[in-house]
């Protein structure tokens, strides 16, 4: 009897070249594969909810898997975390529905993306590898009343970098929360799907008017104009994190998270 | 003129071979004098507090040299700063009176040590390079008892692990603070001095006695023995932080941090 298991996944980005699996190269998502593979004893595929770039972090990436083994699911998620390496891990695993599948079922994700906006650097911190180093100023205020312009359902093709052909390039962004932590300005965006690179694009527009570069207005007028020329600079990896992933109901009933 | 400049310095220990310029390797000592010596012109050396070793990261190590520049300190640091790669920094750079000395003239020293002692792992806080990952829960209070034996003037030989000879291996321990964050048990240890791996001696030490181990007696035990073979294990690099090295009024008086 095949079984569906879904993990819940947090990584150190910094030295993956992102989630999905290239040959010869180390990524997420090879490096689970294969230690799940020793486990298991036979090829397996994991399927991520979000194939995150190179340089992007995860405390919340979640994927599942499709296979015959009977070994009960915490000793495999103890037996595969045994052949991780320390910048991987599996925050916990559990069984779902037959027919659960880790991209087309979530409804809904956030990230979190972290600036470091001060003369001193990051390093100072202990951070460098997590944020994004911006040495002027910003003004939290104008970031997020710019940032509200961009809260609803919306085509967002003018925050999409050339990528996978997409259906439609609107959607909703449920959350955009701007604040300040010591040193960082922190930006939370929840929505139910993002384009690609659309939190980076978002937060290097916002930068721009933080710094006092673009006017406010600026942020609705880039939606509108829905051109990728007019957003500002994208945001570089290190800073953005994939925090949770949202799934219904059912399937959160039997998430051991 | 040959003036005295004092640099509080900054770094991630993770890709250094510790302080100490040593041929061929990546040093913090050899990349902060290849990018002085790239402004100031004339080779010089950088005389530092702590000698860390390779993983030990700093946010307050310092370090001073000696220079015929006429560049202002200001100016000076910026330059400096600007051939640094992203895990080091300099926090702060003053001028000092002309026999200051780093090593000679530091009157304290406050390390900071991180524990993450939980059945999680590191990486779900992005943490897992500046923690040692403890699997079994410690007891905080049995871990704070034991340290107040080694609060005091006392003879830390048994901490001492071998490494250059010292004149005498009494030191004075002024601060021995261990509290919890989180996952994190949080260990700051001040002193007027450490011997060699002094501190992740301790640190190893402790641990053993948090776990139920040893009892919290062998703590004064290990200490009054002060035999080396009685402490616990070395405890690993990554967890320690030279966070601030403490100077006489006089110095301190002129240092712009």
């Amino acid at each position: 009897m095949p079984r569906t298991l879904k993990l819940v996944i947090a990584y150190d980005g910094g030295a993956f070249h992102g989630w999905q699996a290239q040959r010869d190269l180390r990524t997420v998502q090879g490096v689970l594969q294969e230690a799940a593979q020793r486990v298991i004893r036979h090829p397996l595929a994991l399927v991520a909810a979000s194939r995150t770039d190179a340089g992007v972090h995860a405390r919340g990436q979640t994927a599942h898997l499709r296979t015959e083994s009977t070994i009960p699911v915490d000793r495999l998620r103890t037996a595969i975390e045994h052949r991780l390496p320390e910048d991987v891990a599996i925050v916990s695993a559990g069984e779902a529905d037959d027919a659960f599948h880790a991209t087309r079922d979530a409804i809904g994700k956030h990230y979190r993306y972290r600036i470091f906006a001060s003369r001193r650097r990051p390093v100072q911190n202990l951070v460098q590898r997590y944020v994004w180093h911006v040495w002027y100023p910003l003004s939290l205020a104008a970031m997020a009343e710019a940032s509200r312009s961009w809260i609803g359902r919306c085509d967002f093709a003018a925050f999409a970098s050339a990528g996978a052909p997409r259906r439609t390039t609107v959607r909703t962004v449920s959350r955009f929360d701007v604040s300040q932590a010591g040193d960082e300005v922190v930006i939370d965006v929840e929505g139910d799907g993002f384009l690609y690179n659309q939190v980076r694009n978002m937060v290097g527009t916002l930068v721009e008017i933080g710094r006092g570069h673009w006017p406010v207005e600026r942020a609705k007028e880039i939606l509108l104009s829905a051109s990728r020329s007019k957003a500002g600079p994208t945001a570089p990896p290190q800073g953005l994190c994939l925090e949770r992933v949202f799934y219904g109901e059912a399937v959160r009933a039997a998430d051991p998270a």
